[in-house]
């Protein structure tokens, strides 16, 4: 009998390459968060389909790898829909699970709750290169911190994270949910078509300005307001003076604490950054998820323009599941791209240690094993790497393999 | 709407303490292995079915959560069996996807392929306390080294793993299939019966000698079988010098190259051993698996008694399933066990830096803050965990809060 060899559609082995980075990349961002003041925290991969099914995933919802009952519970017979076969699913995201952690744990967790959550997420998509139904996601949020202490810290520790594996010439763009809802607001536009609006907005950096406004008109909304509404995005510079813009010409529909406070990140962060990357006010920003409430932001890579990591104030959707209201703002990292990235680099993981192999005559004594293993142990307990094997038939194909892994010293030990 | 808040049955959240020492414990274990050469691999933790259920897992075949097929390809309809609705399920193991990895990936892997696979597995047990349906497992293999350098190397690593953690006083318990098989001959019990046998002899430790003649005489085993079998047993030494005897006494029954295989491993790892661990010949360790072909080994607490890893030579499974015979030796570590004994005993994490919280008055100024910030992210660069916090009404508790996650400094800092 043999096994089917392949993993299963869309999901991937990982090779002891690409596993060396990711450890790595693990290791910075857990020992940066650290420093933060950051705690790790772990939620079951499998979750109640109640929960996924809360209306905060998205299209995410769609997606979920649902588990069938088992046992008695499992009746065929009598199930009329998909939902009768099933009990639990795996988690499409994090987010859902950190709440419903929240919820059942506050009483146990410091206040504000600054939490890691490194996990593996499934969803169903239709596999394509690059994207696997199985991957990597790391969040990091502050729970039960209303100031933008929160936001502060959580650009700080972040870019400070890449900063340390390296990443150079990022961008850090930033935006309020509120801003932008003034903006649509002050334009003419009616709340119901805000969401409507900001998926066509969030289009600006593919079709342009006339893309946005075409598609706008297409869907029916007013020329004047179109008209008062994109004109607004050309005089808005992408720093703290394009806030202070905003925060003028949107006088009454907008909050001046809600600018003041978006300008105090952008000032404190610049401030205090220590990595080498841009912040950026994007009046265009909007970020999909419905449960923003307040500042948002995502980093792309300068050089491909692709995200790297995203999140914004969310501090309502706590509250919506433990009644009491919590505020919350969290990042979350695209753990996948940034290793895609850096084995697309040739990125080495920095070694502190040497390696260093045995090749061992297979007919090799008793003292002679006993005094290569008594040397080899000091050896490994000064840290350094070392690989005993067995000597093959075929040593120089041995060798070259054990270079090509990074073994820079190879010592042949004979049978005596 | 409300989240449901608990888990799903059986499973469990981490909480931040908790979570602190698993990270330990795994970042002890990759750098102990590194040192002995092992590198990191991955497997999806969704796997075929037709592996899940290739009759390797033993009673874990029945505790599969089983995946729900999507889209498509879910014709409840035409559903006769649980089969035609699941497509997949989740690892009850790490051997099995480790093989089909092998399998897949052989031409790409060094030879010997040392590998360090940690990941959570699934089993739909009944809950019970201390028991989970989701659980970590932690596999260190070496596929490709038919000599016993393998299983010197792998008690020696997993050994030195222990003793960093600072366990003391644990015993490694070590047998041979080969010899646990020529026993059963020498006393004359068929081929045949032999893993009832053993499945009797495993119970020594729980009912005794005398204990195991009455389960054997149940089974209907010859009495003169039983009582040259059970005698046997009696003039065993737990030491090399047992092997010895049972080499001279199983002439015939065992190859003598078992025995000195066998006496080799004892021999090597209490020369080079660095940890504090007794190693014992014990001819009742059975290990359940069968597809143990060599020795096998099992690492109890003396304390409680309790085993926190264990495993064994398995030369021909990774052939059933390639069709190329491959010699293999792995250990699966007791992670969870580990993990509450150093819970229970109030283990703490080894500390290199200090923890110092920052309480902010919420009017804070621009500059006070400003500067507070590029303070405390030099701090944070020199590797202290400092957490900057908005002060709270009730700072009394505030401090006793973070004093008690263990922020030995906490410092004020007021509007301007």
């Amino acid at each position: 009998m043999q096994l089917k060899k392949k993993p299963v559609t869309g999901m991937k082995d990982i090779l002891p390459k690409e596993m060396e980075i990711r450890n790595y990349v693990l290791g910075v961002m857990k020992e940066t968060y650290r420093r933060f003041g950051f705690v790790s925290m772990e939620t079951p991969c499998v979750e109640h389909l109640e929960n996924l099914n809360s209306k905060q995933g998205g299209e995410n919802e769609k997606l979920i790898f649902k588990i069938l009952k088992r046992g008695e519970k499992l009746k065929m017979d009598e199930a009329k829909e998909e939902n009768d076969l099933v009990d639990c699913g795996l988690r499409y995201d994090l987010t859902v699970p950190l709440c419903r952690y929240y919820a059942n744990h506050s009483a146990e967790l410091p206040s504000p709750f600054k939490a890691l959550q490194t996990g593996n997420v499934w969803r169903a998509d239709r596999p394509q290169r690059g994207r696997y139904r199985q991957f990597m996601q790391c969040d990091i949020d502050v729970i039960g911190e209303a100031s933008c202490i929160a936001e502060i810290d959580l650009i700080l520790a972040t870019s400070a994270f890449l900063g340390e594996i390296n990443f150079k010439k990022f961008t850090i763009r930033i935006n309020d949910r509120r801003i932008l809802k003034a903006m649509a607001a002050y334009s003419g536009f009616a709340p119901e078509s805000f969401d409507t609006v900001f998926i066509i907005l969030d289009k600006m950096d593919k079709i342009g300005i006339e893309g946005v406004a075409a598609e706008l008109e297409k869907e029916g909304f007013d020329r004047a307001n179109i008209a008062t509404y994109l004109n607004l995005f050309q005089n808005i510079e992408p720093t703290a003076e394009g806030i202070r813009y905003l925060k003028k010409e949107l006088e009454g529909c907008l909050e001046p604490e809600v600018a003041d406070n978006l300008e105090n990140i952008i000032y404190q962060v610049e401030k205090a950054k220590q990595a080498d990357f841009g912040l950026v006010f994007d009046p265009t920003l909007v970020r999909g998820m419905s449960y923003y409430t307040g500042p948002i932001f995502e980093i792309t890579m300068d050089e491909f323009g692709g995200s790297v990591g995203g999140g914004g104030r969310y501090d309502e959707m706590i509250g919506k599941f433990t009644g009491q209201s919590t505020p919350a703002c969290g990042f979350s990292i695209g753990f996948e791209r940034i290793v895609m990235l850096l084995l697309e680099h040739d990125f080495s993981v920095p070694r502190i240690y040497g390696k260093r192999a045995y090749l061992v005559d297979k007919n090799i004594t008793k003292e002679a094993l006993e005094s290569l293993m008594s040397k080899v142990m000091i050896e490994r307990s000064k840290g350094m790497e070392i690989s005993v094997d067995t000597m093959k038939k075929n040593k120089k194909f041995q060798k070259e393999q054990l270079a090509a892994e990074g073994y820079s010293e190879i010592v042949e030990i004979f049978a005596d």
